[in-house]
């Protein structure tokens, strides 16, 4: 496997491409959940893909350990966001993904979590097709739901909490990049409406890549007097070295200041949160 | 591998239990998201779970393809409901795997999804906690999200939807079957409130366990003015003799009627379902 964060390097010169011409690639796209980091919750279906990829193209999410399961010839190629380089645009990596499908045959393209959980998978998917290449969806674990469950908080629990709401601390724009800093100030962006309908009912309340957003969070519940609301936030979840902490809506941002909480990680507002101590167990399989 | 639906029956006679106290056995508890419905949309981890187990308690959502996975001298307790006998009390089923833990050592409590999306997975955790078995969470594929994508509904999508909220069409007690019938009269149950407050958001809305009340609940979007929402049903999904109707709030009902749709199937009001007309590809891995 050839791991490159070259971009250009990746696709081979005019000449290479005539040649290739001549085999018989036959482009494909699988938008491929790989979970929340945790190898081992891949489903068998993403592992199957990943094994056959001509291609993985992985943003920042995925644990980059899935990609030893890549064929020996299959080309691996980053193209989340990295600190102090410009970000890939969605255009550049919808772009991306035809031209190694056109060039190489079957791209996988890799997110953490699900590609459909505020992945952008279904955009790309529009994309390739648009051009002629066939996509698939296999399905990974959304960190809102299996992450909260390794650190034993049911998002659903019996006279506990009959729903929960998943929601994204970015905008729609994507234009403001809360993940990026820990308490950046927020605009009131989309998902403000969304927030406050849900600090209004018993939903289980689940923030995504919205730890910078965490000030704003906060303050909507207090507005509907739900300062003792249980809060949690976890930090590379499913990984051995995650992190959680626990508190109300009115202590969780100096607990998560002090105990040096880094994004990404997710938030969970709700009853549920206060189960977690009546289970001890740590089995780990 | 022993399958059986007789619970006594898998349960040795006190003297074996003698006997088998002279061996190690190790008493421990899984409890494991089975996904909805295709084998292969197992985690790698639910997988080895299911290996190694001595004995994996069962319901009616998992596909029993999955069984084929277990060790030759497991033993497979089917403990869901069935038509036309009573049902296995949550009790008994806490009491079964505490006893099956007891005698055979690794008990898989496997769960068509997520175990802690409306699956009591955390109840069943409590309980073998409290007689002294360690427990531990495996999470799955939860319909919601797998289900929707495989159709190629996105919960999310960039301008369309930044949120999704995921609900259960029964309520707390669990005493209106709602998922047996497919139009069964629902009381306001503990799910209507809910239900009320997504009607006024933008968020996609996932109805678990709902067709029974599927009346109720285009009844409640049309008070909020979303006659014209579109909404999906599908039963069945991931499988390859899954179906799916679409309509709007005015006139799902009607379609699901005359398609024949049946229980258990889930329910998705909200404008990303129109995007699935958008996507044409049919790419089977």
């Amino acid at each position: 496997m050839t791991i490159t964060t070259n971009i250009l390097q990746t696709l081979p010169p005019p000449q290479a491409s005539l040649r290739n011409a001549s085999r018989l690639v036959q482009p494909k796209l699988s938008v491929v959940g790989a979970g929340p980091g945790d190898p081992e919750l891949l489903t068998i279906k993403a592992l199957n893909a990943i094994k056959q990829a001509d291609v993985v193209l992985y943003d920042a999410l995925a644990n980059a350990e899935i990609l030893a399961y890549c064929k020996p010839e299959a080309v691996a190629v980053y193209v989340g966001k990295r600190k102090g380089t410009p970000s890939i645009s969605q255009d550049e990596i919808n772009q991306l993904i035809v031209r190694h499908a056109c060039t190489y045959g079957h791209v996988v393209r890799l997110k953490g979590g699900d590609p459909f959980v505020f992945g952008r998978g279904f955009e790309e998917m529009l994309y390739a097709e648009k051009c002629g290449i066939p996509a698939e969806y296999i399905p990974g674990i959304s960190s809102a739901i299996g992450v909260a469950g390794l650190e034993h908080i049911p998002l659903t629990h019996r006279g506990t909490s009959e729903s929960f709401w998943v929601i994204t601390g970015s905008t729609a724009t994507g234009s403001t990049a809360l993940g990026s800093t820990a308490f950046g100030s927020t605009a009131e962006g989309e998902y403000s409406r969304d927030l406050h309908a849900a600090a209004q009912t018993n939903a289980t309340v689940v923030v995504l890549m919205g730890l910078g957003a965490l000030p704003a969070i906060v303050e909507v519940f207090t507005q509907h007097g739900k300062a003792h609301l249980p809060v949690a936030v976890i930090q590379s979840g499913s990984l051995p070295y995650s992190q959680i902490v626990t508190g109300t809506v009115a202590d969780i941002v100096s607990i998560v200041h002090k105990a040096g909480v880094q994004p990404p990680g997710i938030i969970i507002l709700g009853e549920v949160v206060g189960l977690r101590s009546a289970l001890n167990s740590r089995v780990r399989a």
